[in-house]
């Protein structure tokens, strides 16, 4: 436990909500605790805002001090502030998520960080404070917002099966898709384009390769609501 | 201007934007204020936390004592927080949304609030600090829900004819509507019941009259992402 510095705002912090996908599943970033409170426990990567310093700012800051990674667009998702959250004093955190690709950032453990990793969502070791619920609200805005817009496509690889595409979105999800009705869903969208392409070198019957209709894709994302799956 | 009180977190506050439509428009409800800073201007009814309060109970209390308005339902938007939005110190303020009628409240001013009053959101003066982005913000906010889902249906009339039921959407949406492209989309919809019933005592030719079919209404709330208009 270290004493609150001058120029940070001692009852505001922010907490980073990273998912994390590699091909498998839904993954997330953790830190482990430096100091007290929950010394050694595996956390959110998150801070305290200093003074100076805009909330967006302060989000990226304190995730690339913890985590090293960097250059990340979060969002923000939502302020938690019950009265009993935070152990040593009265402190509101507001959340910022972002969905990223594991293999383009290099961890570094810093600040009040002495380890980071990745970690399933399905194996996750138990979380302090608030933090499972501040996970599990951005998980939940996440969810919603693949169903309602394309996101997350940047995840896959440039030309990709329909089964690689299923697996991103039952990653999110946390369910199995019912195969036949997922494709029809996704082709019916005019989001992706046939390349006349199959997989090469796969153990497997090879599959044939889609990409994303880029101009398409930004329409849809702009104008929000189109999935229904 | 006045002392901060110790049993506040004088560095956050909360914000309300509570948005009425009265059948004709939408409306805004703004509070003029008592002390410095902005003294005399009329703002968004806000004020700051209690140590000991969560912010949907702070939220609810600030509201009800600037304003009078109670049993309001409200939702939580986003927090503000750029370094110079508060002139006598650093504050973060995280803002809360609803939408009501307008007639269902009698208003009392009270607390920093000298007088309260709804506006036209068409009409409004001008507001200080950065309450114009807040106000912004929670009305793309509404426009994206109410495009995505069926939301403000509590506002209507229990028997309303399309006509009305439009010119909802067009005050939320702050646009005119296209009226047979806007019925044929809202039909299609199955959220509506044909009462088989005309509008009593019009001076024009007599509408139709609608209800909702609260069951699928429930539903479609429930699984989000329905509307597209």
């Amino acid at each position: 436990m270290r004493e609150v510095p001058a120029n940070i705002l001692e009852s505001i912090s922010i907490d980073c909500v990273i998912f994390g996908f590699d091909g498998q599943g839904l993954k997330i970033l953790l830190i482990r605790r430096k100091y007290e409170p929950s010394e050694g426990a595996w956390a959110l990567p998150g801070g305290f805002i200093k003074r100076d310093e805009n909330l967006d700012d302060a989000a990226k800051r304190i995730l690339k001090d913890l985590t090293g990674a960097h250059d990340i667009y979060m969002e923000q998702v939502h302020a938690f502030g019950a009265v009993n959250r935070y152990p040593l004093r009265r402190v509101i955190t507001i959340s910022y998520y972002a969905l990223v690709k594991p293999e383009h950032f290099s961890l570094i453990a810093g600040a009040d960080a002495d380890r980071v990793d990745w970690f399933s969502v399905k194996e996750m070791p138990e979380l302090p404070f608030d933090h499972h619920s501040i996970l599990e609200y951005a998980l939940q805005k996440l969810r919603y917002k693949v169903r309602s817009q394309p996101v997350g496509f940047e995840l896959l690889p440039k030309k990709f099966s329909l089964t690689e595409l299923q697996s991103l979105y039952e990653a999110i999800l946390g369910e199995e898709l019912d195969k036949r009705n997922f494709r029809k869903k996704i082709l019916k969208m005019k989001l992706l384009v046939d390349l006349k392409e199959k997989q090469q070198s796969v153990a497997h019957r090879a599959a044939t390769l889609y990409q994303f209709d880029s101009k398409n894709y930004a329409i849809m994302q702009e104008k929000g609501v189109v999935f229904d799956l």
